[in-house]
């Protein structure tokens, strides 16, 4: 038995063997309290320690903070508070010592020193409950898309195609850099792939590959920046959600893209209570009002140009002058929700100027049905588009754009046989982590983050 | 609604309007019948069109294979063998168009040909098959670990770690090629991570350390290998899905991999019938009595050695010989699983001189508890181990193997504070879905395959 399960156990006198690692030990004359974690949830379970039923001083020594034990003991109901239950110990056992150099003693840690123990880092509180609740979101996300009828689709993570656009790219190369000489060239005939190659920064030009195939699919998976952005928002490599539905306008996007994230949140809600609790006590004072709230909110819809309307009557001070054409900043978005709306609200129509070239032109010419959804307390959360369907138009901006229309030659496929309204959105997965947990910096909320100059582990 | 939930409908002459692409148009004098198809499901529906009600010729013309359209009609019991529904249409709409050159007409292509369509073989029977039964898998993949409480782990894609040690590694980077010079030597501190880095070949190592942390964890992600291996069973990047549980031993290990099989197996009988029906039917005859008799089987158990003894006595002629310390062949593998115990069989504590330096030493000296899933008509299908969790023994098989222990530092400390026993194993995901739908070439179960000198889309 875990020790999530214990917890809401009732305690009936019953014999149990518990293993898990010593958090504290309080050891006094006649007696110790242990306290020891599993990472099946936060809390630790108790373990009372009588020294005239365990009498082995040496044991009670190396059960230290770090250490891994069994014990072996019946289940009671606790006189203590902060507890319902505790195990009054028969048997310790020591499984794994820890030396006293161990970097997790009691004391609280910052978040800097924590990383550079990333191997460790998964023992202390703050980081049990981040990965437990990214777990929960992970699986939220599959669970709200299948149950939907979306096929999750693995779309590849080398990619051949410069076609995505979305950033800069890793270069994936199996050459020998030693054999490299700039007067020769690069022979990438003799390359892995025979081509130059690179990981991706989207799935979804695969995706609609499949959408129209299939009908609505989403992808759930790594992507890439080389970008050198060192901020608390980005990372070289981040995990992304990408569906795509056909026979879809922008309105049933932005539909999907508030009953998502509703969903999402609700389910972290409801299925990692106690972990919530921690965030909204030491991390993130608020977090479950502020998340509760959207989980209830109807979303506004507005127009980009009413936005921008909004915007330039307002009486704020903003870092960058607002007018039409603009591409609302963060301080912008967050605005909108926070002043104006006072909760989530999608923009769309955006002018075509700012978003991409696959983006379905609107009949004024002028603005694309593109959409984000901003957040109090975030800003841009979702972005998302209905897809160019007419293979004349996309052509036209293709070429208009000055892009290789040899480049999207199969892209192009998709709207010269049976082509289909369709449409999906992105979200980063790591930020919407950070929103649901508060967690200041994106290195803190994925296992193992990658950044410039920083690949440890 | 789509297609898979009217053919579900009972026809009560409602009205419903459907979209979808046409897959076969029997167009005679008076009426036509028109088969659509949405991807959610593997039937069509057959729409009824009687001419003097849907007059317009053109449109009927131009509702040929490929195209899209939505119908507006009424939903009635079929007369028609083969579908219980049926609509009959009061209106079609051409939505999209689709011309003659359409590479996928009615015909049976071969998957070879397929391949060089990848973006457009989902329209196809088979692959729309495929991956509908591959998300349904990975569902089930995260079903089975998230109801038991395991933690979804999301390890690192790019590392600078070669201790991972599975396979041929592709190198990351970002410094321009054109710049390298042969007598300058490579400056990575200029590279984006300011050192080498590679793609994952494995996920186990990062897993341990969230293991060690919060319990039983699991990955499920791309990984990837630089081999130039061109068979029918290769990927350069694929998927694997790789479980790590603290407190636990070889024989827990074995427990989960045969629990995990079968339900993976039985979720999909259970959720993809009409897909598998099709498996059994056209693609590999006796596929459905192979996966029902592994969902009921009870493993076989084995050790090595005592495999060895059964190949050795075997009335078989093998290419490559047997005799105690080789590693096992397909040829080895399928034999014991389907002539010796004509099941799955587990073979558990091989010789340590065939595993992995992490593997747990048996008291013996000379085995460690690596265990092997084989099962008929494939061989092996999971491969795992107890890992070592002594840091003397651990250290003693890095210097014996002549590994750098630097290398390992972190992967050690596990080890030193609060070591406990620990277990996994790795699932190939392709290999997984090749003997779930009988499907012959594993280029064909991923959407887009990377292999040697093939990259495209």
């Amino acid at each position: 038995m875990r020790i999530k399960q214990i917890l809401q156990t009732k305690a009936e006198e019953q014999k149990i063997s518990v293993k898990g690692w010593v958090r504290t030990n309080r050891d006094s004359k006649a007696n110790a309290f242990i306290a020891i974690n599993d990472g099946s949830c936060m809390s630790n379970l108790q373990v009372f320690v009588d020294k005239e039923i365990v009498t082995d001083q040496d044991v009670l020594r190396r059960a230290a903070t770090g250490a891994s034990i069994e014990v072996k003991g019946i289940l009671v109901e606790s006189p203590g508070q902060g507890q319902s239950v505790e195990v009054r110990a028969e048997e310790i056992i020591i499984i794994g010592d820890c030396p006293e150099d161990y970097p997790l003693q009691k004391k609280r840690h910052s978040n800097e020193f924590l990383r550079e123990i990333g191997h460790l880092r998964g023992r202390t509180n703050t980081f049990g409950a981040v990965v437990r609740v990214r777990s929960a979101m992970a699986f939220a996300i599959h669970k709200f898309f299948q149950e939907r009828g979306f096929v999750n689709l693995h779309t590849p993570i080398i990619t051949a195609s410069d076609a995505e656009g979305a950033g800069e790219m890793f270069q994936v190369t199996t050459l020998p850099f030693e054999s490299f000489n700039s007067q020769n060239g690069i022979d990438y005939s003799r390359d892995f792939f025979g081509k130059k190659a690179s990981l991706t920064v989207s799935g979804q030009l695969s995706a609609e590959t499949y959408a129209t195939a299939v009908g609505d699919v989403y992808t759930f998976g790594p992507t890439f920046r080389a970008e050198n952005s060192n901020t608390t928002r980005h990372l070289a490599e981040f995990w992304m959600v990408e569906p795509e539905m056909a026979f879809c306008d922008i309105n049933g996007d932005m539909d999907l893209a508030e009953e998502f994230l509703k969903y999402i949140i609700s389910y972290v809600l409801e299925n990692c209570a106690e972990d919530m609790e921690f965030f909204n006590k030491w991390v993130c004072k608020g977090i479950l009002d502020q998340l509760r709230g959207v989980a209830s909110a109807d979303f506004a819809r507005v127009t980009y140009t009413e936005a921008i309307a909004e915007l330039e009557k307002a009486n704020a001070k903003f870092e960058f002058p607002v007018s039409w054409g603009i591409d609302l900043a963060s301080e912008h978005e967050r605005y909108l929700s926070e002043e104006v709306y006072k909760r989530p609200v999608i923009v769309y129509n955006y002018p075509k100027e700012i978003k991409a070239f696959y983006m379905k032109l609107n009949e004024d010419g002028k603005t694309v049905r593109a959409m984000d959804v901003l957040a109090p307390g975030i800003g841009e959360i979702i972005g998302g588009s209905e897809r160019e369907d007419s293979y004349e138009t996309l052509i036209a901006r293709i070429d208009e754009l000055g892009l290789n229309r040899e480049d999207y030659d199969w892209y192009l496929d998709l709207r010269k046989y049976g082509t289909v309204p369709h449409a999906g959105f992105g979200l980063g997965f790591e930020r919407m982590i950070q929103y649901v947990t508060g967690m200041a910096n994106i290195r803190d909320v994925i296992p193992y983050a990658r950044t410039p100059k920083n690949c440890n582990f």
